[in-house]
């Protein structure tokens, strides 16, 4: 059997085929001269396969695309705090190359603005870098993403800085409110730099994958991210990423996401999949019209919108018995299954707590359990710790591990649980 | 055992007690006059459990808590692009009391703002509806919502209307744009009386419950609201519901939300879970203090963060064996569990394709499953298709009938594929 | 003789009517039913003379042209930093329409933007009076302006009053801001009749030569406004006046005009002429286009624009002599002419100090003086007691009591200035 | 007898000592450490004579004072409509620094906003000049209106240079929109010397002066701007001179004028005198706070409210009498005085009109006539020519010449129009 997933992929290029509304860039001669007729879709799990069809090998310009890493470099640098100071998470409900700073502080609304992603470039490395000096690190980092080392395209990098006068207008502006200290320049000029860095569609599906798996390369397994910075990056693309288009996007298509001007497109599912699209035909917010039509039907076949929710997890709670021991006792047991957040836990502590009989013995059985999340690892503890201050035996059965993981928080399973591998201990037990 | 929800809530109650910033509404006697100690949290289960803490049966004004469900009514009224045509789903940028139209058209930018907010009353019933009719179909909806009928504060109301000079002065700039086409005072009026629907935390945590459990009121079991457009209205909260500190609240907290000025907050967590808080004390964007740190301090402890991803669901293939029949005959049973998305049903497609020995059967074993989506569906039916392509037997095992769900748009499964309650015909196989 | 100013006025109509750009305003049906080809010219002297060309007896709709007149009664009601606490006088850069307040306070920015207006309106009479008895305090207080008894259109009246949504909305956001006190839409028919009042080109030349006349009526004689209110009303005239075409206007016409929707322009060089034209056709600001055109050719050929200046008044030393009287003594007379303002003042001082021969008598001989201001009159007087002081007989020739008028502030002639009634005494001097 | 006027201008130098309000600029280290306590008036009248008090000979530099000259030597360089293309002539209701573009055209508001005074900068001289080659052509208009060679701050022009920030994003900005075609850093650099330019009161109030003698230099008497170009200076400097506080400006004191960061001002009455006052305290619109209070008290006193008006010419008729000749022929001898506008020769023609005994000849009498400007010259010579319709014999008594200065599109005295130097032909008449 062959995969049906690049098939998929391959059939949805065609279905956009004939989008052609839409026009390239026009402002340097190297995006006016890009073809327009160019178009690809990649995908990446979150273990690094990658599935794609039409031009994934091609390279093109990673221009705004940058913007969410080059914010993930700065708060990994500086830290939450220290970004916000400088840069804002609120959309601006403005097109791009507008200056929308906050009245009074001169504050950026948003790093994907352009105003807000040259004080962003400006954050990486220490005050005074020069513009080669900011563009290593920042190529570095993003390499980090991607797995292998990329370049700049010289020419596209010349002649964005023949023209980049408004940048330079925006970069001013800010030296001015003391947003920006170093020279607005040399700022222009390694912001430029960071634009003109080359990716294939692979590149970015990884980079989104690296996202969409809590911050850590699936290929090299390198973390480049820590999850609350993830967070904080995958917040600001969800609001900001889409230009003045953020509302409409996050309505329709509803994954965090960021396009480029050369007519990229990244996006992702957090925990599920990385995205990248590349179609040159621009709309008339800045956004690839078949990317955002390839991005748009992936989101309805495959329920990637971050507001869909997932089934409610009705059947966590597999089996739920009370047996009665050879001595009589009262056992119970409950077994659970799947992927259990709070919504489960909750349940299964509702159930514990709904207890007529005069139970002797709590089992709990998470044999068939796939996952469980902070707090309901909390919740099903908690649990356990007043089951047994009921006087209850109780006993674990978590082969797995999965409520046992010890984080810096959380006690050890309270003294008096049992751990247990299996049931066969209670196999002599009858139903009640 | 004693579930220990409530006390998690009465716990996070006691640790925002100390927040004194912030202070009442205070435009309308009625809301100045607020004891603004007052402080409650509930939540409610997407099956209809209520857990609170404090003041969760003290009524309250409902005012802003209330667009999301005029526009779910307009919405369900008039379909997606009819409420589009003449309110956007941009964030603004602004203070809710804002202008906010689109430049040209005169739209509102979002039904969140009162400028959206108007428009949207205005679409609930006919044209020409008088203030109490449109009153009277928003009531009627809203009750479906919360699963009893609600009441208007007569007192608020009249205050409100005393001094509705900035929604008046909305309401007809609407109407000279053609936006709004009823009388702008008794639109006004009709908005003013919506706005002043009694409500409790346990009605608001009802009402999330109901968006959070897809529409379907957790104690009724009635559809008040088609999937489609939850996800719009939940979309629409995400990046306006918090006034113009939308971006923060979702960088740091992270589920869809919507706040009054009486001191609620309504909140929600898809699938899992609807949240309610009330603390009459407001920041300067107009929402409660104490309600966003006890949003703040669930979504934490509870990892409700949208962008927090669940964790990857690499388990999702239990068990994948190859036997051997008693014939000699190579069959392959695979075994899944757990909850079944993209990313689970791509890593199955992925294994299933990477077969190097010359099978005569394949086996897929769903007893554990508990949910499969829409396009792991598809995926997994597609596969047993090219399985059978391949000339296999195909055998799935799925008494839970997780993926023979026939949609309008799935065929059947396949000619050949054969189905099975369970795998004691195997019994006599050996391991390879 | 015939005197050529109808003449010339019939000359420039003539000049303008192939105009035929522009449209009349259709936002209501009775000014979309008006005659685009209606075209007239009027002007009144300050003494009240009547020159006109055209349609100059027709009624149309007063409009905006009331702005600058309800402006005036409000000044004149509660002086000017009563009104300046609630309507600034700064250009707004924007159309009339548009909201255009002032940050923090809410004040519209002035007086001739529709915000403006319904402020002012609602400054007239005493708070709290209703529609009728501010348009009935209006319109006497116009009508004063006009000298006779103005009516209002009863039928453009009810449609404004139809599509009044934008003026509503103004007027409840003022009343947000509390600038406005009194019931939003009660403000808005009372402004609404105001805009209704019915002129004739002959009426707006008449208002306009009350205010070229310091503010009184040339016919009845009667002051109708302060001086210091007239230049008030005219200031905020020059400015913004003419939508947001003040600019342009002050840069090509430069006199202070109003312009209204109905096609009306009301304009005036101070001290010289009242002006108005009327054609309904209006340019994208809502100017009369041949209007415009009329007021650029009227400002040309007379040399109406405020800038130009007057001509240097280099002669207003006709004579200057020191002749020998019959004794020996030396006397110097100096004899001016015309209209003396500072600089003439300052010529003649100047002269007056550059004296080298030993003088015993200085004459200042204002026969041929036809009118000296105020800071020429305290300068003359000045100089008059100086001369006195360096121990000079001094003797002013003015039978006209050019100087010797004594206001509040002035002192009576200094001891020792003798006046006269002619020089016949000086008769046997000869020159030295 | 010493002249009264510097004398007057110590005593209200006197008069604002006490105001302490306002600071001195601050964000350069020259500026900032003016000396806040220097202090200056200084008049020249339209021939060039200066009175002074206080610190008059003091230099600092012209900073924004040199817009309007800048704007003076573009116009005369390119033509009006040409630097109209790239600058307009609308107030903008915003603050000097602020963007104030107009939409679309990207055009900013006017010249006297930063962004315009870059545009006009850049259009001295041809395309691809340096900011040496800029300065230089300034310098040498400057120098012309101020009759002495002018000198740069090279200290200021260095910090200012420092700190161009604002400056650097408005030309970067004007760059992109292709307002402006040159470099954008050096156009920064050409406009910040040409406000590093050093000037006294008594440069800056010969400047005046030039201008208000409608643009010939009192002392070198060379034209340095044409009539039409001074009134478009000034129409601009009326409406955008005082930054933000152009209408209060307008309202209080009247006269067309500019201010500058420095602490200058620099005002005039056209036809009458220029001003200048020096204080380096500056309120909140960066207005000089004493300067203000100075030009306040001299508009006050002297009457130079632009929108005060001469008072009425009621008496340009200075005698109009009927006489009997001796052969008992009536002859109508009409003599006017003073300055003759169009008020003036109005009043004239409507007498002349209004005759009813049936004449044979008339006498126009200008011996005492001091001037009559263009609009009035025509209409006295249409009269006379009419007369002459009517058959009578017509004399004009002109010796001065007053009409019958011949332009290129007046004809010639109609023929039958006899001059006359004197009126002792008449001596014989008699009164009727």
């Amino acid at each position: 059997m062959k995969t049906p997933v690049s098939e998929y992929l391959a059939e949805i290029l065609d279905g956009v085929r004939d989008h052609d509304g839409g026009d390239v860039a026009d402002y340097i001669r190297e995006l006016a001269e890009a073809d327009p007729e160019r178009l690809g879709v990649c995908l990446s799990t979150t273990d690094g396969v990658i599935y794609g069809a039409g031009d994934i090998d091609v390279e093109f310009t990673i221009q705004s695309i940058s913007k969410p890493f080059a914010y993930a470099l700065a708060l990994a640098e500086h830290g939450r705090d220290a970004v916000l100071a400088k840069v804002g998470v609120e959309p601006s409900g403005e097109a791009f190359n507008e200056l929308s700073l906050e009245r009074g502080s001169g504050r950026p609304l948003n790093p994907m603005i352009n105003a807000g992603a040259l004080t962003t470039h400006a954050l990486i490395g220490p005050p005074g870098s020069s513009a080669e000096q900011r563009m290593e690190l920042f190529r570095d980092g993003l390499s980090r993403f991607v797995g292998r080392r990329l370049e700049v395209d010289q020419s596209v990098l010349d002649s964005e800085l023949d023209t980049a006068y408004r940048n330079k207008a925006l970069a001013n502006m800010l030296r001015s409110y003391g947003i920006v200290q170093d020279a607005p320049d040399e700022v222009v000029r390694g912001y430029t730099a960071q634009c003109a860095i080359k990716v294939t569609l692979r590149d970015l599906a990884t980079m989104a994958a690296t996202l969409a798996n809590r911050g850590i390369q699936p290929e090299t397994g390198e973390r480049v991210l820590s999850v609350p910075l993830v967070r904080q990056v995958l917040s600001v693309m969800m609001t900001c990423g889409m230009y003045d288009a953020a509302g409409d996007w996050m309505s329709t298509i509803g994954f965090p996401a960021k396009s480029g001007v050369s007519g990229g497109i990244l996006g992702l599912l957090p925990g599920q999949v990385g995205i990248a699209t590349f179609s040159p035909r621009l709309d008339e917010h800045g956004n690839s019209v078949r990317g955002v039509a390839l991005c748009r039907r992936m989101s309805d076949d495959m329920g990637m919108h971050i507001m869909s929710g997932v089934s409610p997890a009705r059947s966590v709670i597999r089996r739920d018995r009370v047996l009665r021991a050879p001595g009589g006792r009262l056992v119970r047991i409950c077994s659970l299954q799947g992927m259990i957040e709070f919504s489960g836990a909750e349940l299964v502590l509702r159930e514990l707590s709904d207890q007529e009989r005069p139970l002797s013995r709590v089992v709990l059985d998470l044999r068939r359990v796939t996952g469980v999340n902070d707090v309901a690892r909390r919740m099903l503890r908690e649990a356990l710790r007043r089951l047994r201050l009921d006087d209850l035996d109780v006993t674990v059965v978590d082969p797995g591990d999965m409520i046992g993981e010890v984080g810096d928080d959380l006690p050890d399973l309270e003294p008096g649980v049992q751990e247990a591998d299996d049931l066969t201990q209670f196999s002599e037990h009858r139903r009640v």
